[in-house]
């Protein structure tokens, strides 16, 4: 069986297990702290980061979380998430990369560095403007996620598509952190509240990390 | 006919002409500075980065370079360079992110800012200690493709892929710059050697930034 090395708030690993559930496929949960930087995991992925996900029987190993997910698309036919026309497929590898990487940088990366690491391992209290800047680029994410969803019923098109996936598992792992105000963002609350609902993505909402508490309203599609 | 918008110096773009030289793809160059936040510019892409690709005729905007990168390995046939089993098709996308991420972030991108965009906008000196980070940076990079040719012929598996000309875009960029030392570096130097010569290749290395001249073997396949 295929296990999947991660942490719980690890946003990438979300985006990956989110897909693996809708496509039915099994796997084996391995926690990784990569901030610990352990030789054995660093001799894995010379990039340091979660998920991996490793075939022992096969001798398999799949790195970088958008690799991942390209695999398993082009290896499982069932719920396809890069769909549609090559252009609709480009829309939807942009709006990944888009929450990949700009929304992390942005909003994730300094709440989870900020409020977990700051916590967890350095035992440090957190930079209180990083976090204020952090919630001011989430208010702008949050509108351009409205935006989109004022033209299209998902992130990307017609259809729940792999942007989707991306889009919620950034935004779950910043609201388990405190890190989204929904005022104001009825399209983007709409949207959530029925992501919260699938059984691919229900399961994620109900792991915690210890002391750290998410909101009382973090796993519950009405919010 | 499609039109790539982009600057002379920008390793994305490297990476999707070469792509498209290779699968014999017209296409127009557009002269784009990000940095001047050009609000048409943004209006078309709210990331503001280059490349983006427009095709008029067809009211089709393409964003992102691997997206781009996709969406023409897709369409066309000729020249596959996302290819092999899907096992090789991960690591040939692993690959990609490494170049595109943690090269650009460690190397590329520093020197861009420190010789390229403090010359030609801010005016100012270039941060000296930040220079010899990237520098520093760059040798653990070229160690780490020394390691990979010593494996295989190229840097992905055993044919030429995405991941060589993602390599060699952002390495191009940096050589541009004076932030790659060759000495010691024989696997590297010899695939680069051999990139260089390719007919994909060659036309972006005899392109200038004014005022910003690259080392003297910059163009030379024999260097």
């Amino acid at each position: 069986m295929w296990q999947l090395h991660q942490f719980t708030l690890c946003p990438f690993t979300r985006k990956v297990r989110t897909l693996l559930n809708e496509k039915d496929v099994g796997y084996q949960l391995v926690r990784e702290h990569p901030w610990e930087r352990r030789d054995d995991f660093l001799h894995m992925n010379p990039a340091g980061q979660t998920p991996v996900m490793v075939e022992p029987n096969k001798g398999e190993v799949l790195i970088d979380s958008l690799a991942i997910c390209e695999y398993f698309e082009e290896t499982v036919d069932r719920a396809a998430m890069i769909n549609g026309s090559s252009a609709n497929r480009a829309e939807i590898r942009r709006l990944v990369t888009w929450f990949d990487t700009f929304f992390y940088r942005d909003v994730t990366q300094p709440l989870l560095e900020e409020r977990m690491l700051n916590r967890l391992v350095h035992r440090t209290a957190p930079n209180a403007s990083r976090l204020r800047e952090a919630m001011k680029s989430s208010v702008g994410h949050l509108d351009y996620i409205d935006y989109l969803l004022d033209h299209r019923k998902w992130i990307a098109g017609a259809t729940i598509s792999l942007a989707d996936l991306a889009a919620a598992s950034q935004v779950s792992v910043a609201d388990y952190l405190g890190g989204i105000d929904w005022t104001g963002h009825a399209h983007a609350k709409a949207w959530y509240s029925a992501f919260k609902s699938r059984r691919s993505f229900r399961p994620l909402l109900t792991e915690r990390v210890s002391g750290i508490e998410p909101p009382s309203y973090y796993e519950n599609p009405d919010f």
